[in-house]
């Protein structure tokens, strides 16, 4: 059996970034930036009003001064004069601070009578005005590989840049295999179930910015594994979701193989999901999940993201873990690292009562899987719990 | 001036849940479940074999004993007979258990000669069997409203469920007003900036949920604000950025209320973000947020998005905070709630050394806004701190 770690490095080994395509920017949300975003202009460009008020010269600004108010600054609508001594320009937030203007007196500190102006007792101290360029210079830039936040989609409109260059979305191919499966909506025989997985993962892969297409189900034939195998045509990842065991019926690995998949298939040292077949086919990775439901989508978290990370260009780490206290003490672990079902309340993780890998309600009522190491020892409430967010 | 909690209050008045569509199952995630989901199946179907290997009776299940191989169960092909004395079936995972057999015994245990099996003499005490409904039955439920993950799709699949209703998805209109800004792509004048928060909020308020429209900026005329709010028909909510102060320059309130909005004003006690306006417009919301680049995204996330929530039905509350520990010491606040930019790593969070309601560069760097309540007084390393993530 290898590591969990071990098996994402293979799975790394299967897989490489993604060519870049160009997106208009209200797209932009969510994708990777492929290549640094760079400013061509300086925010603010100018020296700009932070608040409503009178724009003087700071020389001047003495409690009590009083100035002849000489024109007007609106934002969008810069006055185009010079303020001298014991003139004021009445400016609005957002405006360009006039020439010979270097502080804004806001309104509130300023009594006016016609286009006379006299300042306040009590003046805060406070220039009010936003430095040309504060916010970023021409050059600056907003640097690649990064998943664009709606924050970086505002301050890439701010840098007028309209369209921006990302990975091109991976293109993953779902394939459940088993005569035992058939699709939601569908009347299941007596001996049957409903496929679940693909529904899952596809779900978990889109939000996370795949293109994800769910195939036909294969049955335990190779004419319908071969069919299925075909029209992952163009997929940049084929996951096959089932039959990824060493049981008589599995008969996905031996198709694979037949198709040129250079297969490797792993027993891998972790709780629920152990089997795991890989291998490139074609141009695309291929990877065989376990059948059982939890297993599969504890795999999709724990191996399929970080593999769609990588495609993304986002580099070949597992995912980020966060930590939270335990609630309550626990046991030692297995030999096999463990990704239990739990819940995270208020910082504090809780692992649910029922681990059984079978049991979808437990992971749908979970909002965590809560990590435990290889032979792990038991630990107290209160201690610092990793866990990947579900 | 008016608390947060207070003008989310106005804000929850203003809207309610919309209604339900039903959609594919595939297009669920994220989407919020409306109407219960109830299993019309029990999930397994039948006992099932969580192991490859052989169905027994559990009391002849004894280290050596000796047993006639008289079929074989798969995933999707039952074995139709019954496990007699001294007699087993061959069973694969997810296979029916055979009448007769209350218990697997996994390959590895058993030697098998032909058809006769012998157990081995150190066998494990688990049955490896999945009871009949043990995942969930006929009639049990995924409650609404519940936003889908998916962890929750795969189980309403399982449950075969092939469509989902769901709550419609609110239309936003963004507007944002001000003769100084462009759109991106177009070339600004000396005193002109481009609008960057139409796109963020976009990006943000899609991303929770929503269909938001960036309509044409309104300048600072009466005809051109009268346009934009006429081009927002059929939104739920109509959200305008900036012009929503006391300046002289600030119409939108004006023509809003000629429009028939019954607008409130408030100076809401936070930053960055003070003024807001709100009102019913028709048969939408309509919410006016600050011109600041910073505060209107900090705005989407402390008023929009609970808005939002409420309309797709989750329930009138403010965002969730999480807690981290503060990394050094801060100083006392002053008497606005204050939402800080901040950086939350490794569970510690630190706030961002500027805290700039203009710098978008600041808040794309941030992963959290820090909130500190209306004169909070110092807090040392090591508190926990309330944060809504970005």
């Amino acid at each position: 059996m290898i590591t969990v770690d071990e098996a994402l490095d293979h799975l790394f080994s299967l897989v490489s970034p993604l060519e870049t395509e160009t997106v208009p920017l209200s797209e932009g949300m969510g994708r990777v930036l492929a290549a640094d975003a760079v400013a061509t202009r300086d925010q603010p460009p100018f020296s700009a009003s932070a608040m409503d008020g009178y724009a003087v010269a700071e020389a001047q600004a003495a409690p009590g001064a009083c100035f002849t108010v000489i024109g007007e600054a609106a934002a969008g609508h810069a006055f185009s004069g010079s303020v001298g001594a014991r003139q004021a320009v009445r400016i609005f937030t957002g405006a360009p601070v006039p020439d010979g203007a270097d502080r804004v007196i806001i309104q509130e500190d300023v009594t006016r009578d016609g286009d006379r102006i006299t300042l306040g007792e009590n003046l805060d101290n406070n220039k009010h005005i936003r430095p040309l360029g504060a916010d970023f210079k021409v050059g600056d830039k907003l640097s690649a590989p990064r998943r664009l936040s709606a924050s970086d989609i505002a301050l890439l409109a701010s840098m007028n840049i309209p369209n921006v260059t990302v990975t091109r979305q991976p293109d993953i191919a779902l394939i459940s295999t088993g005569d035992e499966l058939v699709m939601p909506g569908e009347t299941p025989g007596p001996d049957q179930i409903i496929a679940s997985n693909t529904f899952g993962l596809k779900a978990l892969l889109e939000a996370h910015g795949a293109r994800a297409r769910i195939l036909p189900i294969a049955r335990d034939t190779r004419a319908s594994l071969e069919a299925a195998f075909a029209l992952a045509e163009g997929a940049d990842l084929v996951v096959t979701i089932g039959g990824a065991s060493v049981g008589d019926h599995d008969l996905v690995g031996d198709v694979a193989a037949d198709l040129g998949v250079e297969r490797a298939f792993y027993k891998v040292k972790m709780r629920p999901g152990k089997p795991l077949m890989a291998g490139r086919f074609g141009e695309a990775a291929m990877v065989g999940l376990p059948g059982n439901p939890v297993s599969a989508m504890v795999c999709g978290h724990v191996f399929l993201l970080p593999m769609l990370r990588a495609m993304l260009g986002l580099g070949a780490r597992r995912s980020s873990r966060l930590t939270a206290r335990l609630a309550a003490d626990i046991g030692p672990n297995g030999p096999r690292e463990h990704y239990m079902r739990a819940i995270v309340k208020d910082g504090a993780i809780t692992p649910l009562p029922s681990q059984d890998s079978a049991l979808l309600t437990v992971l749908a009522e979970a909002n965590a899987l809560m990590i435990r190491p290889p032979d792990d020892p038991p630990r107290e409430a209160g201690s610092q719990i990793p866990y990947l967010p579900l």
